[in-house]
Parts: structure tokens; sequence; C-alpha cells
């Protein structure tokens, strides 16, 4: 047994250490479409924050690289650890510590599922909101790529949603950030600083959530568009209705084909209209009242007509859920009918007509295709890229995030850098940006520890 | 004309330079009650960006220290300069750029008051929410202190509403961070960490804020409560209920009777329920129709009776307005009582029954008293205190500001720090989070020139 492999096994218990050929496959990996599995040297199940923070103190006193890992969820390859490294996983700290109706927070452990933590409070009448695609990710890795998700039009994303943690710094120290805080003006924003860092600036051991009252009245509206440009048109429209929406998403064409295909939703859109149409808004509506509900769909109903809707379909429950619920995994539909990769670029949304007609443009030009769906409030685009050859993937994928940044958006909206985009941000990113990122890495993380490949080093992209 | 006068005369030119006898008494404070004004040794009003990146590439290198300016209505001592120090007016930058409606937001430099932006958005049907007590506030220093004010119970605070920032680095570097997004999950929140960080991380020069439509319809609603904690009781209750009120303000009878007195309100109480109860809240709620409006009032009205309310008072369109500007005036009013500090402090709104009640029992033991009014949605309290000897106030105030701490909240929820509040912070603040934050700082600010008494050197308690 290796000095670390004693070190860290006395830390978190013989039981709860794998290291070489014990370590299962489903650790090495996320669920990154384009960078390889890695298997690490070790892999430690803490209990307990302290345990977290001894497993840092250790690591950074042996130049152990380290990655943390939620329920391994992740598209961009934040969770893939090094072959050297240590794989810390939450999935011993996944109690729900509190839920304080008088607050409106959940106070979790970080390996606290979505579905868990929806479970412990659905009898108090409150919700956390952010719903990323995938409700097994984890509470923890939601803060690491400040997730976003459907909801987020109406809820915003994790930043908005995580008031405080606790968190292990990669010295040893742990710290308390925020709290049951409404607001705090209180020396820098340490959790905004976490919340998004991929796991390389500090590790949350602890996360209060916000919680929203559940709305009990919901209707979904599912609208055909003869033409791309009028959805987007639309969407700026509809937020300023005053209707609310806690969805609006957009599906082309392309992608609601192969969703209906492989997900046998039954939509009640007539042929002839799916087949003269080029994209489809999803408006997604709830109130606390079955009255105003109605009174709200009808004037989705009529404004979407004003927009320009070929129709609208009030999709009743279990046809709604069905639909958003394909929406959801429209990622695994993509990559099943064969894309090489898939992206969450944001754009200001009325960047949104410009930014997709341009990248299906590029695509098309380096023998590709671009098709996807989005949250269309948001300005967030899925993008499948089917591209074959790597070389020129990577060529057009710094094609269309140049395009996007040049019309004021980003790289990612909600999944983050990743492995898989690190080298692309490096490339891309203002350097002055960068290195200021790095200066602040470096004031967290001074032995550099903290998921290495993620956000600065990562691999060049080899032009 | 000392060398450092000629340099910054040669980047604003002449006459936006003001040196020694020639700075007027306005540019050696803002509003803090506890902090002596001080003459800087230069004001530059700078006309762009790039001005401002000169100004702070000749500062650092020549180890100047620099105090930026809004428009000085901050109530921590931000705004003070030091003797020898450049003090950098925004005044001239005060233009709004853009009013995008598509993308509801608008840019703006960061000399624009809130007067001006509310104007520059009147015709759009969309407004920034951020509205701390003062509209003579300028953006840029909503940016500088976080702001919030009585509109955060909805629309959140500085933080939620600013989304993106052209900012100058202490070393002279521009950068640009966020930008018309709703969501990025791209590297480290640049932006978030320059809101709320007083002046001492790097300058804005540009802010991309968030806007929201304007709802035509409001609403106040004046409920006295006999006793102190059944107000508090009812603010988790009203919050919960879905009438989502865009202002839930506590104020307690001292404080409104000082209102009532110096601003000649007229709010329809009689003697015989003014006299018998401790506190009242003020509910504005707001809407998009008359009729939803009236239904949001009865349903209050009733909601606010079954809490304890002794009766519940609809105010007029001119009383109402008048009853939250003489809130909003509190300051003033307080001060012009002979309050000797105002605080900030902020805990979880639950635990302000036993915060304000423990909090009045120390300024009583120290033979001083403690009264206010306060962002009841949020947990954040301004409490006048009325306490002479400084050496007494000093004790009050950190054993105040360490009660807050010890229920879970934070010395400054939307004022800052300041020269006033760095003193408690330091002796109060876990020092792992005070020495992070300051290595945060090494990284923005090497030569240490921005705002250094304020987060971090600052006086000591001297105690």
């Amino acid at each position: 047994m290796s000095d670390m492999t004693a070190r860290f096994s006395e830390i978190v218990g013989e039981h709860n250490l794998l290291t070489g050929d014990a370590i299962p496959e489903d650790y090495w990996h996320d669920e990154v479409l384009t960078k390889p599995p890695q298997r690490p040297a070790y892999v430690a199940k803490p209990a307990s924050a302290e345990e977290v923070s001894q497993l840092l103190k250790a690591a950074s006193d042996n130049s152990v690289p380290v990655t943390a890992r939620g329920s391994g969820t992740g598209l961009s390859g934040a969770a893939i650890p090094r072959a050297d490294g240590l794989l810390i996983s939450f999935e011993r700290m996944n109690a729900v510590l509190e839920v304080d109706t008088t607050n409106q927070v959940a106070v979790v452990q970080p390996g606290v599922t979505l579905t868990e933590l929806d479970a412990a409070t659905a009898d108090t009448g409150l919700r956390y909101m952010v719903h990323p695609g995938e409700l097994s990710s984890s509470v923890g890795g939601n803060v690491g790529t400040n997730a976003g998700g459907m909801n987020a039009v109406k809820y915003g994303i994790a930043r908005h949603n995580v008031l405080g943690l606790q968190a292990a710094l990669p010295t040893g120290e742990l710290m308390r950030t925020g709290g049951k805080l409404a607001k705090i003006s209180t020396g820098y924003d340490l959790t905004q600083l976490i919340v998004g860092s991929e796991g390389t600036l500090a590790l949350a051991t602890e996360v209060t959530v916000k919680l929203h009252p559940r709305l009990d009245h919901t209707a979904t509206v599912l609208a055909p568009f003869a033409d791309f440009d009028q959805v987007m048109a639309a969407v700026p429209k509809i937020l300023a209705s005053g209707l609310g929406p806690y969805i609006l998403e957009y599906v082309d064409n392309l992608t609601m084909a192969a969703l209906v295909h492989t997900q046998n939703l039954e939509l009640g859109v007539p042929d002839s209209i799916r087949d003269s149409c080029d994209a489809y808004l999803v408006v997604a509506l709830e109130s606390r009242t079955a009255d105003r509900l109605d009174e709200g769909v009808e004037k989705a109903g009529e404004l979407l007509a004003e927009l320009g809707a070929v129709d609208a379909y009030v999709l009743e429950g279990g046809s709604a859920r069905k639909l958003i619920e394909a929406r959801e995994k429209a990622f695994w539909t993509l990559k099943a009918v064969g894309a090489d990769d898939l992206i969450d670029t944001v754009v200001p949304r009325g960047a949104m007509p410009k930014f997709l007609s341009a990248a299906r443009g590029l695509a098309a030009a380096a023998g590709g295709a671009a098709a996807g769906c989005g949250h269309a409030g948001d300005g967030n685009v899925h993008l499948a890229i089917f591209c074959k050859d790597p070389d020129t993937r990577k060529k057009l994928l710094t094609d269309i995030f140049a395009l996007a940044m040049e019309l004021g958006g980003a790289i990612s909206g909600e999944h983050g850098l990743g492995r898989a985009k690190t080298p692309y941000f490096l490339e891309l990113e203002d350097p002055v940006k960068v290195d200021l990122m790095r200066r602040i890495k470096q004031s967290f993380d001074p032995a550099g520890i903290l998921n290495p490949d993620v956000v600065f080093a990562g691999e060049t992209l080899n032009r």
C-alpha cells in the first residue's frame, strides 16, 4: 500500500477508498461526448466536511490532483479525473440537513440529487427550481457548473438559487459563505465565485438553496411556426407580455422529428402542419388557481397567433409531461442519432436568429450540420454538431464560439467549460481575463491541485 | 505643478482635474454619519473608460491611493478619499448608452443616476428595479455597494440586476465581463466578484443592467400590529401567499411617529390604534390590470387580519407615495432626531424577532436605544443607534454585529462595509475568509491602490 493510499484510507476508512483495478468504470467519466474516460489512482468517498478538508490537505501536501464528482451527469468532462489523481465522490454526503419553510431555504449536503431534494420538500409546498435536464444530478454538481435548465427563464440559474456554502479550500480550511440570507454586502461574494468554478477553487461541503412556492396548476402550449426567425422574434414579446412562462423553449423541426420518433410522442400536430413548419415554441405556464391558468393559456394562444404561430396546441397532462421529458432527454436523442458534439452556447436572446443562421451556415460549409433546441428565453442554444472529422470539427467549433462571442455571447451558458471546452476558452477569451482568473485560482489553490485540466491548463487545440 | 498633477492633468485635461484648495467640500465625503470628511490630493473627472484606465495605471505606477465616487450618497464611507489620494469622480461619464428592449437591458456609464435611467427608460415600458432610498445614487455606486432597497423583496439586489461590466483594472487594463446574457458558465464570474467590492478590485466603466416590465397598477396597504413579534411572524406567511409584494417593510412605532411628525404624513390611522400598536407593515402590490390589483388588495387585507393586524389601510395614491418617500428618507429623519449611527445588518428573516429584541436589549443595557425600520422581506434591518459615547457605542455595535453573525447573518446587507464597518468586519469575520479575500484583492490590485481603507486595512477598533 502506497503512502498516499494509507493516508487517504486513514481519513475516509478503508471501505471508502478505492484504488487501481477496484475502481469501477463509472468513476472514470461523466457524460461528455468528446473526451475519453480516465481511471483515477484513487476514489475516496468522504462522509463529512472534515473528511473532505483532510483529503484536500493531504492532496495539497503531496501535489495530488483532485477532481470532485457529484452524480457524474455533467456534459463537459469536468468530472473526468487525472490518471495520477484522487477522485472525491460525494455519494455518501447525501443528506437533506434542513428544510426551513420560514426562510424558504433547504440546507443540503452536496451529494443530494434533485430527485431526493424534490421528495424532501414535497410536503412543504416549496421546491428547488433549478432543473437541468437530468434530475439525478446532484446539488453539488449544480454548484460546480452553475447549472441552468428549462426553468431558468423564470427562476434563474444555480447562481440565483444558491445562497450559501460551506466549502473546503484546497489547503484544507473549511469556511462558510453567505447563508439563509436574501442579500449581503459584507466583503467579496465568495459564494458566487465558487458557483460555476467547476471544482477548481474550493469544494462545496454544504449548500443552502432557495426554495420557491410550488404552484399547483400548469399547462403547456406547443406552437409550430413556419419560419424560424418568427420563433425568435416571438420570444422577447412573450417575455414582455407578463405571461411569466416557467418554460420557454424552442425546438427545431429536425430535433422535434427525432424526439417524436424516438419517444413516441403524441402531440396532435397534423402532418401537413408538421411538414411545413420550421420550428416550435414550447410555452409552459403555471398558476395558483385554475382560473388564472385558463386566462393565461387563452392569452398565450392569442399572443402566439399574433406572433405568427401556425397554430397553438394545449397539451393535456400526459402529453405535456412526455414532451417536456423528451425535451429534457434531447441530449440523449441527438447522441443516439449520431451527434458528434453538443454545445450550450449562450448569446443575447435578440442575437439568436443571427447566431443560429450563421452557425448552421458554418456547419454546412464544413460539410456537417447543426440542429437542436434550447432555452429560447435565455438565449441559450443546445446545438448538436454533426461533423465526423475531429480536426474539421475543432475548426468548426472554434468558428461557432468566436461567432457567439462577437455577438456578445459566451462559449458555455450552463454546462461549464470542463475538459471539452477549456481549449476553446483559452484560445478565444481575452488574455487579460484568463490571467486574472488564473491569479484568482492561485489565491485559492496555491498548489494547483483542484481540477487542473479545467478552465486553465487543458490540452491545446493543436490546429 | 507636481509630477502627478501633470500626469493626471494630461489624461483628463486641465479643466477636469482639481487639486488642493480648489477641491470643493462635496468631494471630501459621502453620507456616512461616523467618519470625518477628508480632502483628497486630486479629483479627476474622466470622460471615458480609456481615461479611467490611464488614471489607474498612473496611480499604480506611483502608489497613489484611488477612491471612486459616483453620486456620493453612500452610507458607509466607502467614497471618502485618502489625503494623499486621487478621487475619481464619474460625474462626466453619465450617458445612457443603450436601452435594448429586445434583450430587456440598458447599457449605461457608471455616473448615470437612477433618476436619469428611469427617465431614459420611461417610454419603453421597462424599468431598472434596484431602488435604494436615494434616487440620485449612481449605477456605478450601486455596483460598488451591491445596493438593495425596498424593491429587493421582489426584484433582487444590484447583484441580480447587473449582467455585465466593462471594468478598468488598477493595473490599467480594460476588460468586459458578462453581457446582455441571462446566464453564463464560462470561467469565473468576475462581474459578481466586482459587484459589492466597494471600489477595491476594479472600477466599472460601463454597466449592463436588467430591465423589468413596468406594471401600471399599484396599491399600498398599511397594517398596524399591537405586537412586534406578530409583524415578524407575518412576513414569511405573506411571502408564501403568492401576493408577490414589491415592497414589504416594517416600521417600528417610534420611527413611524418620527416619520409622521417630520413629513406631515396623513395615514388615516386613528390615535387610539396608533397609541396601542408596536409596529407597522407596509405591503405594496403591483399588477398589470386594475382587477387583479383589487383582488390582491382584498386578499392582502384578509391575510393581514388573519395574521393579527389591528386593521389594514389602503392608502390612496398621494398618501401612499408620501409614506414610501418618508420611509426612503427614514435615514435623514433618524439622523435629524439625533441618531449616532445607522446600521443595515442582515439576518435570516426568521431570526428577525430574536435579533431585534436582543439588539434593543443590548442598546438599553448600554444606556442607549435602537429603533428603526427595514426590509422585512429580506431580513435587512435599518437600526438607528442612539448612544453618545463613542467607546460605548463601538462596544455596542460589536455586540450587535456579533449577535447577527451568531444568528447566521452579516454586518451589512446593502450599504457595504466602507470605512465605517471595516474595523468590525476585521474583528469579527472568520480570518480564513478575510485572508482569502485579501489574496483575491492582491490578484486584482498588486500595488494596493484601490480604496485601501475599505474591507481590509481600516483603522482598528482601539478598544
